[in-house]
């Protein structure tokens, strides 16, 4: 295995892996989340005869304001000027919400993470909202679906990896 | 169903809920995280001959820390002041992390939050930590494991529910 | 003038005043502010076909989280545990929305600046959300409508002051 | 009205808008707010035998370090890489203090937020800083007064708009 | 030697140890850092006819800052409510600043960590304020002077140790 | 003395020095601080049978998350987007800890005080990590090794300064 933990130096030590002389290119990751509501849960979200989609509004601005905290939050995660953050839901119209989180800068190193912490700290803010209903909610299947630019190439996400 | 989404007031206006009024108790939440490396990074984790363990031990790090960081991150959170946070590691021998987190606090409301908080960041760690090697990485199965202490009483994660 | 400036000891230095040796009592503040629209940007927020109300639901979201970063913000405040921020919206039905921030507390010192801060930065917020159509609103009337709890009394504004 | 909320996409979700594409160019923006002390507390801060300015030196510092925090503040902005920020105050030599924010960078959007932020950040302080001796100050007429660089064009504030 | 890491637990982790059982008592903790500025830059800072004071006055306001973010900072350390920060500076009058900050709470944990960094920020800001004319500037010193409160009782430095 | 304090204007008012004008270009500081924690200490960090370093790992850990906040703690410093941080440990094999931290930048400003701030919340987070065992531990010799990149030169420390 050639691959190695660029994040880990010769000796093991932790270390922000030097991106210092990688050239400013368009970049783009998207990530999910999948929230494991339930069908009654689900439904009230939905069903509210008050002013919609407050649950997911809230879960929203939580992801696109936790993309900023990224470089915070994760110790070897560079700091970046992300340009861009765009949060969709969608549902399996049964029991399961499905977050779509994607970033993008103009940079020398890609924000995959800056992805997988929206949706995922996204996740968390549905399960927050949704508690006091139901406990049980889990969070599923959290990965990257793809990223684009940088040295490394694109990767696409493959379920049969 | 009785049971109300208490961070939304009858006009469905998300808030932080008001637990003025609540005793403070001894509260204790656990989490997990399930973190798929597949079987040639969790390999790759255990079985260098540097000193070990050290992307645990930054995860863990920033599991402990994202802890403090809850109320900053999931909009309706109370800020607490948590007394203890311990994040423990086991794995399948295969594939496989599995990330447990315990939070305490005496308070008002309850430390679900941190519990999940400090799960999921420990595992986005583990992924940043193991990305340069396996992009493919899949966070799964996040849930409470438990709580106890409130008036709402105790809860356990029950996988038939 | 017996008032002092708390925040300041004897030679000037400004400080944290010590409020070790006062009693953890039940304490309530409620503070304004008022966004100057402008008629068609009011109208631009209200009409929307589209679900209403997420520029003021991101505005009130970001209130609540400001209400939390208080101690971050404004030098000399102590860091708190808040139990309860609301904030609520309301207009002159022509050109101005009112925002009125509640935030309550049990403990030592009073959450004035939490309630100040979580109006003010909503109020940015409805600015930032409206800015693409009309850079020249203004935020205006931004005080403190009343406090309880806690050794120095009660307070209610008075436009006479 | 063709103009838009560049922050709410076409189905009215929030979002940070996508600059990927725009030139990094000089921008600079000014905003101002009023801090309406009254006569007795303008003459408390400006007559203390003490070292002068220690009232308005914090809250400049406050004002600054605010202006770093905005896109962790409000939840659409972009976070940004500052050059410059200045904030300078002027009173009426009666009961009024006028605080100007001026913030710089070279970049692919504007600091208009930054600088509205560091002037509401500065009046806060203030109003901190002197709420022991008058809790009625209010803070009045925050407002951009103008912005310059990038594609949208230069804005002047006017007061007849 | 039976005293043990206690943010390390028997098998090494490190871990927030549990302070849920202690309990909550005044708490006093008292740190000191040294800024060897050289005699040209301490004159520089004292013999200004500009408003004195200022590098210190922006330096205290850092350090008072930095101690309400001493949990987010270092990690195994509890967040916590203090109750007063105090930071005075002498000097020799010749080349060396001396800085003393005093912490308070009434809580179940010490603020150790809490004024030896609002001493070390404060140490830091004065570097940065007078790098433009002298990048040597040491600090030296950094200890914990004084703490009193809780069960391990009091502790005072002793050159000699 | 012709060198001046670039974060004070002519009337001695605080302000981020206008850095708008300047060229991008590499930036390399690198810092040290020492922890004198006595012989008994140092052998207990070593000598341990469990996982070895996790009291200079969690601090290598720290140093780099503080790297990230140096503008959030240092009033005067620029928000940058630094590309590498390093952190390493030597020791005298007696008593005392050094500490190195390096930070690189492509920017318009220096990393100095990044590189400081790393340094000396490394060696803050081995004094919290240990104070269990030993509160007279002192934190020393806190300065700049060098600085590289820029228009003012090169720096490096001559100790007969």
């Amino acid at each position: 295995m050639k691959k190695t933990f660029t994040h880990l130096d010769e000796k093991g030590a932790s270390r922000m892996v030097d991106v210092s002389a990688k050239n400013e290119t368009e970049r783009v990751a998207v990530a999910q989340a999948s929230v494991l509501t339930g069908p009654e849960t689900l439904a009230a979200i939905h069903d509210r005869k008050l002013p919609k989609g407050n649950v997911l509004e809230v879960a929203r601005v939580a992801g696109i304001l936790a993309a900023k905290q990224t470089s915070s939050l994760i110790p070897m995660c560079h700091p970046l000027n992300i340009t861009s953050v765009k949060i969709d839901f969608t549902d399996n119209g049964k029991d399961n919400i499905y977050i779509r989180a994607e970033v993008k800068i103009v940079g020398k190193t890609g924000v995959e993470m800056e992805a997988m912490t929206a949706a995922t700290v996204c996740a968390l803010t549905i399960y927050d909202m949704c508690k006091s209903v139901d406990k049980g909610i889990v969070i599923e299947d959290v990965h990257l679906i793809s990223k684009s630019g940088g040295k490394s190439g694109n990767f696409i996400f493959n379920k049969e990896d």
